[in-house]
């Protein structure tokens, strides 16, 4: 098995999708946190690719992009049974993306400004973004894609879980008109080894 | 050969990357394009699964997100040699997405405020997605990822394109600073086959 380094900030954000499929796949990885702010990440920054985190590390070689990590260690552990599926897969994560857009001009905006921002966020992005998902979840299925938990349904969780904080807006509230989307949650929560290290993971905001 | 069916508005923006790969391909596929805004949007909206374009329909199924597309495409003719080189890919990709991200609303605010936008995105968004992408080059390659064109060189040739547009700067004074970006539009522009679409495809704005 090679040696993985994740690097990231002590959040979940953009990093945890990745958490989680080492976990699911009882993959050992190096767990690296940097504080944000701090002078550890303005000393680190200009040595990244990219000048962003995450980066992953296999055996020393690093690859950027939290959603290229992601499909690589997907790719790795477990993805779609068909080019199909990861099709599937992927336009559900790209659907999640929008997600995060709208989040740093809201949270580098003050007062009416970040007002108007938060309110376009809630009152029409995420019911969009919750309508478009909750589509693309076939009818009777537990899952995005197939019969078994994948990239797609750890990205939603963790996006969804993220847009319920920074909307401010509860995760049963945000969802209790997406029943589908509601049951791909409970699914991914009550999956033995996520729900472990969603318990002994490290407490952060987001 | 399955039954390809693209439909995007008539614009490059979002679905030429598909485009140029039907064509590398030498493969058949009908190029529907819908004018924006029109009457005809407004009733086929509804009956997309997203509310959005492009849609590629195959055999009558359909998938949604332009990224999702590309990379099913390119899967199906070319794609990395590896899961090492396809996450290479797409780190490269989703690095071309940031992009995009600016220019809706530069082209949906007015006056000062558009100004102020367009400044941002001329003088701090682009120089910082061309470092990155210049950086994601391998010393000594033509190319983002081994040694042919891949979707990671369509994609960035596009989006540059298009960046270049919005921005109101030539593409030669854009990329003046970026040898190694400005060699990989060169061995994409003469690729036979592009060379023949880009000649004969549609003129549009972007």
């Amino acid at each position: 098995m090679p040696n993985y380094k994740l690097i990231y900030f002590n959040m979940r954000a953009r990093g945890e999708v990745a958490r989680l499929l080492f976990t699911l796949a009882q993959v050992e990885f190096q767990d690296i946190r940097i504080e944000y702010p701090s002078e550890e990440w303005i000393k680190l920054k200009p040595t990244t690719p990219l000048g962003q985190l995450p980066v992953l590390e296999v055996d020393g070689q690093r690859l950027v992009q939290s959603k290229a990590i992601f499909k690589y260690l997907a790719r790795e552990f477990v993805y779609g049974k068909s080019n199909w599926e990861c099709a599937e897969i992927d336009g559900i994560m790209d659907t999640c993306e929008d997600f995060h857009t709208p989040i740093t001009p809201i949270l580098r905006s003050e007062g009416s400004e970040k007002a108007k921002l938060l309110q376009t966020y809630q009152e029409e992005t995420l019911p969009q973004i919750l309508n478009g998902l909750e589509s693309l979840v076939p009818d009777g299925h537990n899952y995005f894609v197939g019969e078994k938990l994948t990239v797609a349904d750890l990205s939603a969780y963790c996006d969804i879980e993220l847009a319920s904080i920074i909307a401010e807006i509860p995760i049963n509230e945000l969802l209790h008109k997406y029943p589908k989307l509601s049951a791909i949650r409970s699914h991914v929560e009550s999956n033995d080894r996520i729900a472990s290290w969603v318990k002994t993971r490290p407490k952060t905001y987001v």
